[in-house]
């Protein structure tokens, strides 16, 4: 074995030689899970309600499925998600081809970004919009070029004529929006895309759809080459540990995907799990409905404390703390002090709120309880 | 709506713009699978020895453990990996932090080809090693370099040598081999990395390292830059269908991951099963000498049939069929013609083999009950 001091020289002369654009990358991390934050307290949370996970879980017979294919993980999976792309086809209304499988939207969304951008190319999103979207277009090396949100929503119109204005590969819109919950209505969703530049691809992010109401989902002709969306597993159909995305596009975009992706990067039994939550439609109904309740009762407590809960047409409420961002963050650190696991808007004035996601009853007993705990020390400790 | 001609006139309009290296590159798949080859023949397989699975399975706490997690599928996995590079720092006697944890070595590769290698960068392999890193150096607008095998092992001076002279920025070896099954001293490995050239790094693949004996197995400082190892749960711990991969290097490499990856990726359940299977050595031994029962059987039922198997330190044998790489591939179409799953080496003269992985008795006894016809069949066929 080299010595130490001779391991010391070697570094020096043969660190692995990365790409200029890695470089120049920072090693950041889109989000810091619950696991390091109760780690790093040395205590569990009392409720997980940061990550918009969906604490009713999913169908039973996901569950079942996932417990029987636990025995054949000797197994790789379908490379080519043949049965899930079948169900899932039936259930649209679409041909297969339109459908792509992948390890949840943050890795479909990866492999898109890689497929249009390259160094210095302009993508458009909202200043405050999904963390890692950004995370890949940044890592491929593209250019972010952000619109300010207008009256808490993702403003269309402008993210539009920004794409026009810079030339843009990609604009991306999350409808329902996370974090803010707001939502834009299918019709005014296919009339932008009209008004959509030639060569701009709308990444409509639809991960929270199944909460939303039915007039926000825009009627897009699967083919129709200038929109893809993307979908998951993780909200609506309780599984965000599965890792289940999939997007929805013009045959000749979801094949190229197949250039480049990682062609056995699903979990075998996650792919039976989202084939049986698929067809389990009660189950999914249920849940709408407990979601619905408990963002009802978020908005009570709410209420209960002075504070304002914006509308939501996902599984979660932005809930206005009344004041600036430094305000915010001060009840967010209050409560998740006190075992209540929540996140926030990175950005002015959405970072007035924090995001709270739909909990059991349970769950959110435990925000009735330390709510007005936490308004209390972060409005002592504000002023203070 | 828009009309069937609305669309076609948009789809020549609007195309999304792929970038310039992805414009080149082919829709290709590594490897078919097994479920795409049943659907195709519209019977499944007797016996499932194409893909180097291990038939054995995971550790039974693996399994149970796993269908514990299927009802916590809810929430996201811990992105840092925290219980199993905590777990496996241990068993190996490094720190966490020169451990990365990803969707099997496949997606591994994939992360550690995009830090390193930018358009018509040189990477060097083997000509017939791993199609999936080749999958992936393209992908990324590498230039391969492949160095023929030498007496059907990976010729390592020869590599280096290559590396040398192209300035490689990677160069790969899988050992053992896959897919001839041969494999080097440790100590040959150890003296190659002593001649690396600066700013070249060793990818040692050891997905199957496992079965292989102790003194194929380098000592190498973890915090030597020049090496990265990647080992996977795939083969030896039975859990190919989990996705998990885990990469062994200096920690400002291994740091480096964290630029680009799908921090959120993995299985939750995949997680917790590996963890359980790091935990069972006993199975684990278990397994590893009904392989090497099952190889020796291989060895028996090509002896039998006047075929030469080759050594093989992997937890499959390649077979010489004994003539040339049409035969061999006529060989395999009867094999799979008849229900048994079996691959081969792409690349002559090594392509004078089928690859069969190690099977279960029973599925022996197929391989044994069809393999006669299979080479009768081929006979009758190349000679015709």
């Amino acid at each position: 074995m080299p010595s130490a001091r001779r391991i010391s020289i070697l570094r020096a002369m043969t660190d692995p030689r990365y790409t200029p654009l890695v470089q120049t990358l920072p090693a950041t991390v889109p989000f810091v899970g619950p696991e390091v934050q109760e780690r790093d307290m040395g205590q569990t949370f009392r409720a997980r309600l940061g990550a918009n996970e969906n604490v009713f879980g999913p169908s039973p017979h996901a569950i079942v499925a996932m417990e029987r294919e636990a025995a054949q993980i000797w197994k790789y999976a379908d490379a080519t998600n043949f049965d899930l792309k079948a169900a899932l086809s039936a259930k649209l209304g679409c041909s297969p081809e339109n459908l792509i499988f992948g390890e949840g939207i943050d890795g479909l969304l990866g492999y898109l970004v890689r497929l249009l951008v390259s160094q210095g190319d302009r993508v458009v999103t909202s200043d405050g919009a999904y963390p890692t979207f950004n995370y890949h277009v940044t890592g491929f090396g593209g250019a972010l070029v952000k619109v300010p949100y207008r009256d808490d929503r993702e403003d269309l119109p402008a993210l539009i004529a920004k794409a026009v204005e810079v030339d843009a590969k990609i604009v991306y819109l999350a409808n329902p929006d996370n974090p803010m919950g707001s939502w834009h209505s299918g019709a005014e969703i296919e009339a932008a895309v009209e008004t959509l530049p030639d060569g701009t691809l709308l990444v409509l992010d639809e991960a929270y759809v199944e909460f939303a109401p039915a007039d926000a989902v825009p009627a897009i002709d699967v083919q129709d080459p200038r929109v893809i969306r993307m979908r998951t597993f993780s909200k609506g159909y309780g599984m965000a540990g599965a890792r289940v995305g999939y997007g929805i596009g013009a045959a000749d975009l979801i094949r190229s995907f197949d250039k480049i992706r990682n062609h056995f990067g699903m979990n075998r039994a996650a792919q039976v799990g989202a084939l049986a939550a698929l067809q389990d439609e009660i189950w999914l109904q249920d849940v709408i409905a407990q979601v619905n309740a408990a963002k009802v009762r978020i908005g009570q407590i709410a209420a209960a404390n002075g504070l304002n809960a914006l509308p939501s047409a996902a599984n979660f409420v932005a809930v206005d703390c009344g004041r600036d961002g430094d305000f915010a963050r001060a009840v967010l650190r209050a409560l998740v002090a006190r075992g209540i696991f929540v996140r926030m808007p990175f950005v002015a004035p959405q970072d007035r709120c924090i995001r709270i996601s739909a909990g059991t009853p349970k769950d959110l007993d435990a925000l009735a309880e330390v709510l007005p705990l936490a308004l209390e020390e972060a409005r002592a400790g504000v002023s203070a």
